[in-house]
């Protein structure tokens, strides 16, 4: 199978993953003279920060997902593929993929990361996970499909599992969520469903390091805490999960919860390809780059964003997997593949960091800049503002923005439709891309 | 299993589906003396009309569905129960359902309708219906995944089978259909997918009577006939299906059309309920009612909307099964059961026809009133504002509105996401709703 790509007599790029690292190449390169392949699992970019939205019912999915090919409209040298990654081979400069072989001039991997569950199998096989837009809302309609049977059973037991969430990894995802779904309990559950006691859901946080957004200032790690304990989010800070069989989380206290959904936002890692050597793999997946973010030992081979590690002076384990880093990889790469072609030396990669945030809740943020931090009201305008300006496409913004406004001023969006899919005996028939989700890309 | 309904000292009306006739009753309801149970596969009100537009990524689902629980937050005395109906008992006054068996005092069945296939259970198993939100999001998810599969191969026959979708029916599902998809082709086809050429691209319609819109005037039918040919829309009008084996259609001329996606707007029937006397039940699987909608030969069992058959001078077939008929007959009912609780005598049902509409596509919609019709333009305008002004929800009618602008804007919406379900082994432990969608209450 040859994926059915036009010929074309000048150089081929190959992107796989469609996440910001290899969107922003894209772009960038859109209209440069190399073909550009963009392959990716997904028909749409999916912008990563807003999935805990999508999965406490605060935005739809269409709001923080753009098509891919709606990018490229105007770019007739730009093809895009939906298609999985099978394997690489660097020899023979080729892409296997479920739509067929792509050969490439040069490759940039930038399929970002995957949850890692530290190889705990029997947490894997019954956590969810929080990394793809499919992944979020299949948390949504679990949660909400969980009150539905809480309200429709009398065992107080039963019930109490299935109210109860907890959250390991107090990291932006884990503090997000945990805040989410304590406003969803405060505002929504009284509300919608007459038959629980909303004082009964609980929502908890396990971090087993001792700090809440441990990448942050201390004084953020502190605020998150007291944000969270406001909104009645119990903090396990300190412990660790030791086990999970389903319906009893126990603690490295010894303490157990009982809980039916136990979301894991721990820990990332790359999403391994085969066909890459080895010894370039760290234990987080990881694929080893020097600093113009090529794949050690090749030359045409690249990585970008979560899924690449560069040893620095500054980040001798590799930068943050952010979208900050995967963007800034992207656009200096986007300007290294010309110098390339042009037989220009390269210019390596310095990273500018520019801070980092996170929300807990209304009027609740907290954002630490390079210089100075602040938490609040402002941190939280803050946050919703650059969050609004870094989505793509005016119409996704102008949908997130009323939903926003809608949502601060009533405390109540009408999203909270379980949406089981349908089935079809066609569905069979539609491959692929119906794996276990697991990626980001 | 008991669902968990708190008792209470009144009487007790259980309505089985959250549609038009189900959702209108409870409503009116809601305030009354009576304790009312809404049982409902999913745990919104689907707007059936606009299910074309969700198949044809113009609408998001979330526009277009209202979460049950919403409406009723209010109304204490209103328990609803996200539940599969499994079987009713007259005589026992229960209905068991998947959550558990729930006593009535007062019964009404506002089931609704499904995809009628006439038996054919070969064309049953691979054509694609559009009667529920979870039929419409598969359906779309298809026909992008086959531009997909289209522009990644390079045999020529499968390629056209991929790119050929035959509507079987032309009523307004049909026509609205074709009419949007059409459009797609137009202003889509060629923007977003280079390696299409879009007027490979086929859309057809099959009509067995020789009238599309039967239901409506003769300048209806040859507007929208017109409307359809002047969109390219393949018409095989006084033509049937006579088989389909997934890659070709063959039609009842001996015509054969390569083709991928057969959609299946050809017919609508009640959907049967065990318990329910089976010579109440007429071809169309329909209950036969009397005159204020009591199930024949019932006292305190009703049926209400498409799953009702009332036989009258001016309907010897029963009523149209449309949402006029559903909401009429339901109003009714509200004030017919407080009588009969009051020992008053019941009024009769008298269907108003305020008129049929449809729209086949941009400044293209025909509508007939009891007194004229007309067509084109102010025909749309009419068509969208009844729409808008329909749906339950000031922020549905705000999103769909602001989509509908956007389109006629920029001929171009951004809803072309394939989200396939994510697969966990969680899903297995989530009850139940998961059958296959048929239903459309």
């Amino acid at each position: 199978m040859s994926a059915n790509i036009p010929s074309y007599s000048g150089k081929r790029l190959v992107i796989l993953g469609g996440g910001f690292a290899g969107l922003t190449l894209a772009r960038k390169l859109a209209k440069s003279e190399f073909q550009i392949v963009l392959v990716n699992k997904h028909n749409y970019h999916q912008f990563q920060p807003l999935f805990y939205q999508v999965a406490t019912a605060g935005l739809e999915p269409s709001a923080i997902a753009f098509p891919l090919r709606k990018v490229f409209q105007n770019n007739q040298n730009v093809h895009f593929r939906k298609a999985e990654i099978q394997s690489v081979d660097f020899d023979k400069k080729v892409v296997h993929t479920s739509v067929g072989t792509i050969h490439y001039d040069y490759l940039v991997n930038a399929m970002g990361a995957g949850t890692n569950f530290f190889g705990n199998k029997e947490i894997q096989k019954r956590a969810w996970g929080l990394k793809s837009i499919p992944e979020s809302l299949a948390l949504r309609n679990h949660i909400l499909m969980n009150f539905e049977r809480a309200s429709s059973i009398d065992d107080e037991k039963k019930r109490q599992e299935l109210l109860t969430v907890v959250i390991v990894g107090g990291g932006p995802t884990g503090v997000e969520v945990a805040g989410a779904l304590a406003e969803m309990r405060k505002w929504i559950i009284p509300r919608d469903y007459h038959e629980i006691d909303h004082r009964k859901v609980k929502i908890a946080v396990v971090e087993a390091s001792g700090k809440l957004l441990g990448h942050m200032s201390e004084k953020s790690h502190k605020a998150a805490e007291d944000f969270l304990k406001s909104l009645e989010v119990e903090v396990y800070n300190g412990i660790a999960v030791d086990s999970y069989n389903g319906e009893e989380v126990t603690l490295s206290t010894g303490e157990k919860l009982p809980c039916n959904t136990l979301v894991w936002a721990a820990g990332v890692k790359g999403m391994p390809v085969d066909g890459i050597p080895t010894e370039l793999i760290d234990k987080r997946d990881r694929i080893a780059v020097d600093e113009f973010n090529r794949i050690k030992g090749q030359e045409h081979e690249f990585a970008i964003g979560d899924i690449a590690t560069m040893e620095t002076e500054k980040y001798p384990h590799g930068h943050p997997q952010v979208a900050q880093v995967a963007i800034q990889q992207a656009r200096l790469l986007a300007k290294n593949l010309p110098r390339m072609e042009k037989g220009e030396p390269l210019k390596p990669f310095r990273y500018s960091d520019k801070g980092t945030m996170a929300t807990i809740g209304r009027n609740k943020a907290v954002v630490d800049l390079p210089q100075f931090s602040f938490r609040g009201f402002w941190a939280w305008l803050v946050w919703m503002i650059v969050h609004l300006m870094s989505i793509v496409g005016v119409k996704n913004r102008l949908m997130i923005f009323i939903n926003w406004v809608w949502n601060y001023i009533f405390y109540d969006q009408s999203l909270r439709l379980i949406i089981s899919p349908a089935k079809h005996p066609k569905h069979k028939e539609v491959p692929p891309a119906n794996q276990m989700e697991t990626s980001s890309n």
